[in-house]
């Protein structure tokens, strides 16, 4: 295995420091990638991330933080990359160590702006990384539960097999099981497309809509990312595996879903400025819908909740009507 | 439609009581058997049922009431059963009018105790109804957000997919959606089996496990269920529809539903007695997975959610350990 325990993290958010915390389960030291020297500082001081996470205590003897990436990239056979979609590139902007030799894994749920590709593309086609040199780690799996140590079960997806296995070894403790699929496609867009429906969730869900209904929109929303995913990618694959529909549960009916409370907002009527101005963040489904709609302009993919979303955010049309209409699709 | 439009609703609860308020937004008139003179001189009194539903008015001059079901049944041409599954025998044994030319539409979520049947295939077997007169009435759907008129969609089954279309056309109105199928075994075992998954997920949330293993677990669940139904009833069925993966979604997260409530007791230590004393009452679950167990014991379908639901409420095995086990087994 040692060809990849070396590893280095990039993100300073709270998935990171989640995985971070799983990963010193398992082996004796990390590098870890922060922008800023004060907040390396300040992690250093109170021996926890200073933003995200606060509840969770590392050993700082054992990290090798750093605000330069190309010594974390240097440093390590394997990248875990875990900043949201919106920053990968210029995360890795001022990178000049190749990333060819290294096994890079993206804990990001969300595709490169503008790119269209998701993470494992974008790493294989721009920066010349093998596809089987490339993995995903996927949910169901909120970072808040994990700081609490709460049971939880991860997805590694990796086209080589055997190195699925050997990282999936890396992120297995006490509370953290894993499985191993080939799916390194179909585990990406679903933790993108989930993240959409999280906000047709939220959305009907500040409209007013119950509990019954939500049960059908989920219902049809899993089919929704079956009918994209298996065009796209068509491999055989399970959609009722906790990677697909599970992580899409988790981010529909959690209490933690970022995605779902500005769905929640927009249904209450703020507008996407406003939503996002008082959640001081851009939630990725904000962006993953505008990519999917670009995307499917290609597949032609029924998809109704997909479009509603779409014609909410960035047509302006009013979630009360745009949903009304959805209902009528709904089965 | 007038062959099916004389209808009579049997059961007095909260959800006969939601699905006559569905019905008389589409017929003139309804008959509707109570076990209780008492109940029926308090439903004409208050025009609400006493007991259910409390908030939902009734224009009781559109309502023959009845506490003999020779009565109803005779003056029907489709009867409605919803009942507690416990008790549908005790309902139907002082009948003398035969059901054989009847229109039988089961709105129970449970099996005929003792006999092992879902409510279809009992009143085709013992009551000698033509196996194409049988329809099901299914969620998701909780009887409470009918009453707030909060929009639902419903799925009817009959193997006549003509008559199931005019009992839907009979089911349909403002708030509720209607969807028609051919699987009356599915939806029926369907509806049965989401209860013991309803259980299981409030024993895990008892036991304080989080959100990240609720979407594990109800993943699986789906899963298991798919395994069973397929196995007892091989027809081709997309589980992931509104009448399965829906109606179990609801009644694993919703706040209305009773199992869950009776698993999370469960899950805090509450004995099996104990919880079914405070509830006041005995969640359909704990039946099922009675039933469940016994029919599988011919099938010998993989199904260790069932099976550990089992165990702790009839082998007295303590929770917490029993779902340590099961968690070894979820992917």
């Amino acid at each position: 295995m040692d060809e990849i325990s070396k590893i280095g993290v990039i993100g300073s958010g709270s998935w990171a420091t989640a995985i971070a915390k799983i990963l010193l389960a398992n082996v004796p030291s990390i590098n870890w990638y922060f922008r800023s020297d004060d907040q390396i500082k300040q992690f250093k001081a109170k021996h926890h991330n200073p933003s995200y996470l606060t509840g969770v205590l590392f050993d700082t003897d054992r990290i090798h933080f750093s605000s330069d990436i190309n010594e974390v990239v240097q440093n390590s056979d394997t990248l875990v990359f875990a900043v949201p979609s919106a920053f990968v590139k210029s995360a890795i902007q001022p990178l000049t160590v190749s990333l060819k030799d290294k096994f890079i894994v993206s804990a990001i749920k969300g595709l490169v702006p503008d790119e269209h590709l998701i993470m494992g593309s974008y790493f294989h086609k721009i920066h010349g990384v093998p596809i089987d040199r490339v993995g995903v780690i996927t949910g169901p799996c909120h970072a808040e539960e994990v700081a609490l140590e709460r049971l939880s079960y991860l997805t590694i997806a990796c086209q080589d097999i055997r190195l699925g296995r050997e990282l999936a070894a890396l992120l297995t403790c006490s509370f953290i099981m894993t499985t191993v699929t080939d799916d390194i496609y179909g585990t990406e867009y679903a933790a993108v497309l989930k993240n959409i429906m999280a906000i047709a969730s939220g959305i009907c869900h500040g409209l007013g809509y119950g509990d019954n209904f939500q049960a059908v929109l989920i219902s049809n929303a899993i089919q929704e990312m079956k009918r994209f995913v298996d065009t796209v990618h068509p491999i055989s694959r399970d959609i009722k595996s906790s990677a697909y529909l599970g992580d899409l549960l988790v981010t529909c009916y959690s209490q933690f879903s970022r995605n779902r409370t500005f769905g929640t907002m927009l249904g209450k009527g703020y507008s996407v400025k406003s939503a996002q101005m008082e959640m001081l963040m851009i939630a990725e489904g904000y962006y993953a819908v505008k990519s999917i709609k670009e995307i499917n302009d290609k597949y032609k993919v029924n998809m109704p909740i997909t479009d509603a979303v779409y014609n909410i955010i960035y047509e302006k049309i009013s979630p009360a009507l745009e949903i009304r209409l959805l209902t009528e699709q709904l089965r």
